[in-house]
């Protein structure tokens, strides 16, 4: 099922990704939208955008490919990749069925996100599919993509990969399988993803080199914060060599059900964390943590977390000497 | 000056801070009240040490010996010392001049901490000395202890050795060659500071790295978690093989001159960090956690950090695993 990859379809995924640099997805306007009850209008997403954009963030995690009844939040996706193309930003979107894939095929998205569950526990309950369904659906939206005339990359989001909600534990190897398993159902990138903010430091290091090791496509890294290892875990992923991570404008992309379950990474003290670590982001952290003030205003109830927001930015000439 | 260390002092050291598994101090009642208007009183400390010892903390740095005109907050600093020696947990307390280590004597204190700072300038603005005279009060406080009957432990506590607040980046090879004057003057431990929170993993496993090269006794690392760095630090810290570590509950220890600044990295984010790393604590983190009921009673004003108190601690058992 696997279409053959050309060499420039491999340099186009190089370009976007690039190995010798990192690359940080804003996954706010997604993840960080998917359980609110309030959010922002299309107006105000689109200041988010291109406040981001004029900030220097250049990937977006921007929507969802859904019936809009059921995720009003993601019912102007459409329009959010359009404005993503006009501003040359790259942009994402979850196309999670058959369904989702071919509308996105529709728009210049730069990228589907399909999700695979590391375990069958979570595929089921989550997707009402088993993992190997989910790997069949990989193979089909990959040849959907690739017969696209603007050619969308293909991302394969791991979730639970270091450990369960439903399950607990997960086997390491299992997530390897995966990884494989999608890379060669035709995923242009792997994302491994700490769902439930679960992981610990050593276990990132350890999966993402692991997973490195097995495929030569890149390894993007997704984690949350819920037990405040998120900046640890972002670390430990860099020093195993992962280059592509995700964060959310105010680690936005908690859970609703649990109070206290804070969202994705913070994506500015991620920007913080890759230049300390010699990494340039491009991004002007102080344009970026104004942008919290369109977050704030448009969903006051949710708590905005950072320690860079909250410090200040401090002087990037110095801490980069 | 310096004094010979008999092997048996040698030992007491090593079974205090035993190299060969994580040693966490609680240094909320020292350095989380370091700043605050109001503060507990000497009932709610006592009950404090008393909860946290009960959950497994061993270590708590607990006051300063200063004029309790200056410092109210450390004015029971002899009770607190004496509460500590009768539940038999190790206790520290600041001892910055001649007069404070001359009354720290008179108690059963476990350890005097003194501090050097990185910069000169900071030295100067901070305590009113040079480098090389705080190294030389190291030495007379060191000798002071050592003629001690209990012989408390001296700490060496390096102030700003990731970048400093007055003169910005700091000269790694200066701190490393204080780290060792403060050895070879007598120290028995030596603390890397990073007093404002402005380091970089990669920087904390750096300057770990070579510190604990260069000298022969324990090398401890505290953190504060201004830019939300903290976590990650504290697991490069362990990486580069450091085995003590401080805390405070809850974060503690923030500036009222800087409303943004949050205090030490948080004492039970660090306990879950160490866990998950496969370090075992012996900290009952559910118990730990209950705690922070104390400081949020008796200091209202206070933020309280911490992504384990939000998120419910997990089932220890699971992640173990």
């Amino acid at each position: 099922m696997r279409k053959t990859k050309g060499k420039s379809h491999m340099s186009r995924v190089a370009a976007i990704y690039p190995d010798d640099r990192v690359t940080l997805r804003e996954v706010g306007l997604r993840d960080g939208l998917q359980l609110v009850k309030r959010f922002p209008s299309t107006a105000a997403k689109t200041d988010w955008v291109r406040r981001e954009a004029a900030a220097g963030v250049r990937h977006f995690e921007i929507g969802s490919f859904l019936p809009a009844n059921r995720m009003p939040q993601f019912a102007d996706v459409r329009a959010m990749i359009d404005l993503c193309d006009e501003l040359d930003l790259h942009s994402a979107a979850l196309a999670l069925n058959d369904r989702g894939a071919e509308d996105a095929v529709q728009t210049p998205v730069g990228e589907f996100v399909n999700v695979v569950s590391a375990t069958g526990e979570h595929s089921q309950a989550n997707m009402r599919r088993s993992r190997e369904a989910a790997v069949a659906l990989v193979a089909k939206t990959a040849a959907l993509a690739a017969e696209a005339p603007h050619r969308p990359l293909v991302q394969v989001g791991i979730a639970m990969a270091f450990g369960c909600s439903i399950s607990g534990a997960v086997d390491p190897d299992e997530v390897v399988r995966l990884a494989i398993a999608s890379a060669e159902a035709g995923a242009d990138l792997i994302g491994l993803a700490d769902t439930v903010g679960f992981a610990g430091p050593d276990q990132v290091n350890d999966l993402t080199a692991r997973t490195r090791a097995e495929i030569d496509i890149p390894v993007s890294v997704h984690l949350h914060d819920t037990r405040g290892m998120g900046v640890a875990n972002a670390s430990a992923a860099l020093d195993a060599g992962a280059r592509i991570l995700d964060g959310s404008l105010g680690g936005l992309g908690g859970c609703p059900f649990a109070p206290g379950a804070t969202g994705n990474v913070v994506f500015e003290d991620l920007v913080y964390l890759c230049e300390r670590k010699g990494f340039a982001t491009g991004i002007d952290l102080e344009k970026l943590v104004a942008v919290r003030e369109i977050a704030a205003a448009e969903m006051p109830d949710e708590p905005l977390y950072g320690a860079l927001a909250r410090a200040g930015t401090p002087n990037l000439m110095a801490w980069r000497a």
